[in-house]
C-alpha cells in the first residue's frame, strides 16, 4: 500500500507542477486578454484540489509508514533533539569552552545505545560469518594514505569569505543559492530559467572547481552573512595532519576510513586463514574527517565510529555459499534505472531476482545488502524507509564495479548510512603496487588446466636508454601489470594509439619497441590474482540518528509525553525497577531485583522516588527503556512482580525468580512479548498507572 | 610462603653483593701481602655458595608463585612474543610499508580478548556501580588541555644526537650507561663509585633538565650506536598536534587521556545524576602520547586504549557505602613505609586494616583498589604477581591526597597497568577557573547549620591602582578562592610571607590592603563545594601484556606446545567444536552443534582438518580456547559429545542439548569446570589423544 500511495504521490506532485505552470500562462494570457477570468479562476481551483488531495496522500502514507508529517518536520525534530540533548544521548563536545563544530559527546544513554548497536553488529556480521576482526591505529603514516589516493584525492572545495577568510563549501553555497531562486515566489523564475537551476542543481556534486567557480559566478553567489564577494574554489584536504615521532620529519594523518587497516594487514589475514579464499575481515572504530562545515548535528561530524568489512574473493568467482539463505530479503532497491525512469521511486524485489536480471552485480554484494537489511531493521530502521539506492556510472569511481549505498528516510531527507561497494582489486593493487609487497593469492586447481597465461617481456635496453636512471621503476611496473592491464596495453600499442604505464602516479610514454606482451597456452596447476574487495562500510553515528527519528514518538498525541521505542536489543537500560510506593520493603525487593539483574547482566535502574507511578514511566520511556518491573503488596505475599512493556503498556505478573532469565531472552530478542503475554497472567493495570 | 622466599631473597641478594665486595677488597690486599690466597678462595668459595643458595630460593619462589625463570626471561618473553605473533595478537602496524614504532594491530585473537577484557571492565565496575560511562572525542581543542596543564607540562626531557639529529629519551639514555657502568665486570667501580651510580639510578625520575643534562655530561654518555656527542636535554610535548578546521586558526591535539572528557562534562554528568553526589563517570578509549622512544612492545606505545574513572565526592566525606564489601579483601601493598624500608617488599594486607591504619587515606580510594584487585585476578593475572604501590611524597602532584599504582610484575620487571589517586579537586577547579563556569556541587543540609564560613572582601581600588588593566581577572580570582586557598593566603599575609593569587599561570603578589579574609560564623542551610575525583585509570594494552605472561605455558615443559590458559571471561574462542575423523555425518553434527553456540552469542571455530585430535588440541591451546567439544561415533547413537577442559585436559560426556547453555555460563563463569565434573560422567581419552 505504501508503494501505491508514494506513486500517487509522485503523480500528484508531478500534476500540481504542471497546473501550476497553466495557472501561471493562463494569468500572462489574461493580460494579453487572449484568456478569460473565468478560465483562469477554475484553474485555481483545479490546483486547490490537487494540492488538498497531495496533502491527504501525504498524511495517509506518514500514517502508513509511521514517519513525521512533511509539513513539521523541522518541529518534530526540533522536539526529538530537545529530548536526546535533555536526557544527554549526546551533546555537543567541550561545551563549557563554547564548543567546536562537529564533535560530539555521547552520554550516558547515548554511549550504552551505540555500544549495544555495536555489539548487535560484531554479533549479526563478524560472528554470524567468521569474519577477522582486527583493530589499528587511527594515526597512519603518510605513505599508507599516498598509495590509498587519500592524500592527494580525498578534498572537498571551499572557498573564502575574501574579506573575513571564513571558509565554505563551494557546493554547499551552491545549492543553497539555487534552492533559494527556486523557492523565491516574489520573484519567480521564467520557466526555462527555472529548468536550468534545476538541472544545475541536481549536477552540482559532479562539477570540477573550474565549473564550480563558473557557476557561483554565473549566479552572482556571495558569502552568506556578511554578503563580502568569495574566492574561487579550492580543493581542501578533509585529513587531520600530525607528525610522528620527535624528529618532525614523518608526516602522519588521523585515518579517514578504518578500510586501509585491513588493507595492509591482507597478507597477514590470508596467512591466518590459511591461505584460503575468500574471506571476510571487519574493524570497528574511529575514523576522522577535517569538515569545512560540520552540519546536521550526528550526521555530519569530524570524529565518528565506522564499522567496515572487507571481503576478499577470486575475481571470477562472486558467489557466495549462504547467498539461498537471504535471496528472498526483499528490501526497497532504487536501482540506476528507477533513478533514471519518471516516477523516481524505490520498488521492493527479492534478492534473488535482483541478482538473476542483472541488477546487482553479483551474489556477495547482494548477499551482504540482504545481512545489512536485516541488520537495518532488528535494530529499529523501518523497513520502509529503507532503500538501497545503486550509484549512477558517474558516481562510481573508475574501478568499481557498483555500489549500493543504504539510505534512510529522515527529516534531512534520504540519508546514506552504508556504502556496500564492489572494489575490484582497486585497494590491494595500490598497495601492492607502492609497498613493492607481493599481496596476490594462489588458486590452486583440482586438476592442472590448459590456460591463456599473458608473458609480458620487456626490452631492458630500450627503456634503459629512453628513461635512464627512471628505467627500473617502469620495467617493474610493466613486469607487475596484471593480466588485463597488460592485455589493454597490447591492444592500445597495437592500435598505435598513445600507452602508457604508472609508476607513483606519472604516466610514461610507452613504444612498441619496449614491450612485448603475448598470449600463450600453458598447463598450469595453480594461478596466482589480486583478490576483489567487497566493502560494506556503516557509519554508526548516523544509524544511530536515523534510529532515533524512526524510533520517536509522542505517546497519546501528547507532546510533553516523548517515548523512544527503541528494540529491546538496543535499548540503553533494559528494564527499570520500581516499588510501587516508598515503602522500606518494598525498596529492598526493588534492590533485590536489580541486583538479580545486574548478575545478569542486565543495564536497570531502581526508582525510589516518591512520584507517582505515572510519572516515573514518562521518565524511563524518555531513554527508551523497553520494560519495567513494579514491585507491589502482592509482591510480600507471593514473591511475584508485574512487568510492563513500553510501548502497548500491557502487563503481565511474574514469579521474582523468573525475571532475570525472562529480561534476558527479551533483550536478547530471542523471545518476544506476545510469547510472555501468552505464557503469564495478565495484570490489570492500577488506576493511577498513567497519572 | 611466598613472602618468606621474597625476604630471604632480598637476604641472600644482599649478602652477595657484600660478599663480593669483600672478595674484591681481599684480592686488593692480596696483591699488597695484606691479605692470604686461602682467605681470599675461602670468601670466593663462600660467594660460590651463597650464589647457588640464591638461585635455588628463586626458583622456589618461581615455583611457589608459577613465574618464569629469572635466568631465562628472555628467552620466555621470545617464545612467547613469537607465539604471539605468529597467531597474531598483535602485530607492529604498518608492517608491508616498514612499520612506525609504537603502533600495533590487534589482529583476530587479540582483538577478540581486548574487546573481551574491557567488555568485563564495563561489567565490573560500570554496570556493579551504576557508573555514568561517557564517549568524547579524541581529538581536543588547545583550550581544554591549556587548562588540565598538558600543553605546558606534559612533557619528557630529550636529547639528539649532534650530528644525526636522532632523538632520545635523556633519562633513558642515563639509566643504560649507569645500568651498563654496574654491570661491567671488567672495570669495576670502588665501592663508593657504585654507591654514587645507584643513588643516582635511583633518582633519575626525579632529574630536572639540569639536572639530568649535568649527570650526562658528568657521566660522558654519548648517543648510542653513534657515539656522537649529545645536545643538553630539553622539554619535548608528548601531544600529538593537530589543526581543527579550514583556517587553519585553531589548534587541536589527541587527548594523551580520556579523563579530560570526563572534567568539561562534570556539570552536565551532575544534573543527570539528579544534583547528588557521590557518583562516578567512566569512558573507555583511545589516548595518544608521541612517545620519544617507544619500546617494550604493547608496553610503552603511541596510541592505545585507557579505561579511566572519575568519583566524584565530597571533599569533608570520601567513605564508600559498599566499602564493607571489599573490606577483607587482602592484596600485596607496597606502602610507603614499605618501599623505604630494609626488605624493600609488598606485604598482604586486608583493606580494612589498611585504612584504620590510616595507610590508604580514604574508603573509596581502598574501595577502588579492592574492586580493581578483584578485576584483575578474574581476568588472569596472577596475585602473588600484583601489587599495590604507593606514590613516595615527591612522585605526587601537589595537589594529588594520596596515589596507588597497580602494578604487575612481568619480564620486563613491575609494570604500572592501572594508577589510582585521591586527585583532591584540582581538575574540576582548573577547568572552572579556564571557562569561567561554575563547577561547584552542592549539599543540602537535613537542618540548618551554624558553620564557619570564610568571607572574602575585596578593596577595588587598591587592586584597580596597582594592577590596571588585570584588576578584574585579579579581583574574580580573589573571590573565587576555595574556602582552603584563602585561609592560606590569609595565614601568609598575617605572618608578612610573600602571598599571591595566580590567573592563569601568572602569579600576582597581594598584599594585606588588598583583601581582608574573615571567618565568620553563620547560620546556614546548604553550601557549595567543588568535588574532589577519585580517578582510577587503566591501561588496558598494558594489562593484556601482562595477562599474555602470565598466562602462557609449555604443555609438559615442551617448548614446542605452548598454551595460553586464558580464563573464559577472557578466550577470544570459547570453544572449538571437533568431529573425531574426517567423516560427512560427523562434520554435519559438528556445524550444527557451531551454529548453536553462535547463536548463543559463544565465539567458537570448528576444525574439520584431517589432522590428528592432538595436533587440532594444539592449535587451540596457542589461541588459549578454553573447551573443546568433539563429535564422536557415539554423538550418532546417543546424541552426546565429549566435552574437554584446556589446563587439566579432562573429559566428561554431554547431551548436545546441554552443550550452549552450558558453555555460556563456563564463559560467563558463572559455573566452574569443577561443578560441570561433579555433573557430568567422565570420559576416558582416547588413546591419540594427545598424539
Amino acid at each position: 500500500m505504501a508503494e501505491e500511495l508514494q506513486t500517487s504521490i509522485k503523480d500528484l506532485e508531478a500534476a500540481v507542477t504542471k497546473q501550476g505552470d497553466t495557472v501561471r500562462s493562463l494569468k500572462a494570457s489574461l493580460k494579453d486578454g487572449k484568456a478569460q477570468k473565468a478560465d483562469v479562476d477554475a484553474a485555481i481551483e483545479q490546483l486547490k484540489q490537487l494540492k488538498i488531495k497531495l496533502a491527504s496522500t501525504q498524511k495517509a502514507l506518514e500514517d502508513a509508514i509511521g514517519k513525521p508529517s512533511g509539513t513539521s518536520k523541522e518541529a518534530f525534530r526540533a522536539a526529538m533533539v530537545n529530548t536526546l540533548e535533555r536526557r544527554m544521548f549526546y551533546i555537543p563536545s567541550f561545551k563549557i569552552y563554547g564548543s567546536v563544530a562537529g564533535f560530539y559527546d555521547f552520554g550516558p544513554p547515548g554511549c550504552a545505545i551505540k555500544q549495544n548497536v555495536t555489539q548487535y553488529w560484531r554479533q549479526h556480521f563478524v560472528l554470524e560469518e567468521n569474519m577477522l576482526e582486527v583493530e589499528c591505529p587511527a594515526v597512519t603514516p603518510e605513505v599508507v594514505l599516498k598509495a590509498s589516493g587519500h592524500v592527494d584525492r580525498f578534498t572537498d572545495f571551499m572557498v573564502a569569505d575574501a574579506k573575513t577568510g571564513d571558509c565554505h563549501r563551494a557546493d554547499h553555497l551552491l545549492e543553497a543559492h539555487l534552492e533559494a531562486l527556486l523557492e523565491d515566489n516574489k520573484n519567480p523564475l521564467t520557466p526555462e530559467k527555472r529548468e536550468e537551476v534545476r538541472d544545475t542543481l541536481a549536477r552540482v556534486e559532479e562539477l570540477s572547481a573550474e565549473q564550480l567557480g563558473a557557476a557561483l559566478t554565473q549566479y552572482g553567489v556571495k558569502a552568506p552573512d556578511t554578503k563580502n564577494d568569495i574566492t574561487a574554489p579550492y580543493p581542501f584536504n578533509l585529513m587531520f595532519k600530525t607528525s610522528i615521532g620527535p624528529r618532525g620529519d614523518l608526516t602522519g594523518y588521523l585515518r579517514p576510513e578504518t578500510a586501509q587497516g585491513i588493507f595492509v594487514n591482507f597478507r597477514d589475514l590470508l596467512y591466518y586463514n590459511g591461505g584460503k579464499l575468500p574471506f571476510a575481515a571487519a574493524q570497528i572504530g574511529q575514523s576522522y574527517r577535517n569538515e569545512i562545515a560540520p552540519r546536521a548535528g550526528l550526521l555530519r561530524v569530524r570524529e565518528f565510529t565506522q564499522a567496515e568489512i572487507e571481503h576478499f574473493c577470486n575475481p571470477s568467482d562472486k558467489s557466495h555459499p549462504k547467498f539461498q539463505a537471504i535471496a528472498g530479503v526483499t528490501p526497497l532497491l532504487y536501482s540506476r534505472e528507477l533513478q533514471m525512469g519518471a516516477e523516481k521511486l524505490a520498488k521492493p524485489m527479492s534478492l534473488r531476482e535482483a541478482v538473476a536480471g542483472g541488477i546487482i552485480a553479483n551474489q556477495t554484494l547482494a548477499y551482504f545488502i540482504g545481512r545489512t537489511y536485516l541488520f537495518m531493521t532488528k535494530i529499529g530502521i523501518n523497513p520502509l524507509r529503507l532503500r538501497f539506492r545503486q550509484h549512477l556510472q558517474h558516481e562510481m569511481a573508475h574501478y568499481a564495479e557498483d555500489c549500493w549505498d543504504a539510505e534512510v528516510e529522515s527529516s534531512y531527507g534520504w540519508v546514506e548510512c552504508a556504502g556496500l561497494a564492489d572494489r575490484s582489486a582497486y585497494d590491494l593493487r595500490a598497495h601492492a603496487t607502492k609497498s613493492k609487497q607481493d599481496l596476490a593469492a594462489r588458486e590452486k586447481f583440482a586438476e592442472p588446466r590448459m590456460m591463456d597465461v599473458v608473458v609480458t617481456t620487456v626490452n631492458k635496453q630500450v627503456i634503459g636508454k629512453t628513461f635512464k636512471r627512471d628505467a627500473k621503476a617502469i620495467q617493474e611496473a610493466l613486469e607487475q601489470l596484471g593480466e588485463d592491464d597488460a592485455l589493454c596495453l597490447k591492444a592500445d600499442l597495437e592500435a598505435g594509439k598513445a600507452a602508457t604505464v604508472t609508476v607513483e602516479g606519472h604516466a610514461w610514454p610507452i613504444t612498441p619497441a619496449m614491450v612485448k606482451i603475448d598470449k600463450v597456452e600453458k598447463k598450469v596447476s595453480s594461478r596466482t590474482f589480486i583478490p576483489s574487495v567487497i566493502e560494506p562500510s556503516f557509519g554508526i553515528g548516523r544509524i544511530l540518528y536515523c534510529m532515533f527519528e524512526h524510533c520517536y514518538y509522542a505517546r497519546d498525541n501528547d507532546d510533553k509525553r516523548a517515548v523512544f521505542s527503541f528494540t529491546p536489543v538496543v535499548a540503553p537500560v533494559k528494564a527499570t525497577v520500581f516499588p510501587l510506593l516508598q515503602k522500606a520493603e518494598l525498596n529492598e525487593h526493588a534492590e533485590r531485583i536489580s541486583a538479580s539483574l545486574t548478575a545478569a547482566g542486565l543495564a536497570n535502574t531502581v526508582d525510589t522516588t516518591g512520584n507517582t507511578i505515572g510519572r516515573r514511566y514518562a521518565r524511563t520511556d524518555e531513554i527508551g527503556v523497553p520494560f519495567a518491573v513494579t514491585v507491589d503488596f502482592q509482591t510480600l505475599a507471593d514473591n511475584t512482580v508485574t512487568m510492563r512493556e513500553r510501548d502497548t503498556t500491557a502487563q503481565v505478573r511474574v514469579p521474582v525468580p523468573e525475571v532475570p532469565q525472562l529480561l534476558r531472552q527479551l533483550s536478547d530478542m530471542t523471545t518476544t512479548w506476545q510469547t510472555v503475554q501468552d505464557r503469564y497472567p495478565a495484570q490489570q493495570q492500577p488506576a493511577d498507572d498513567e497519572a
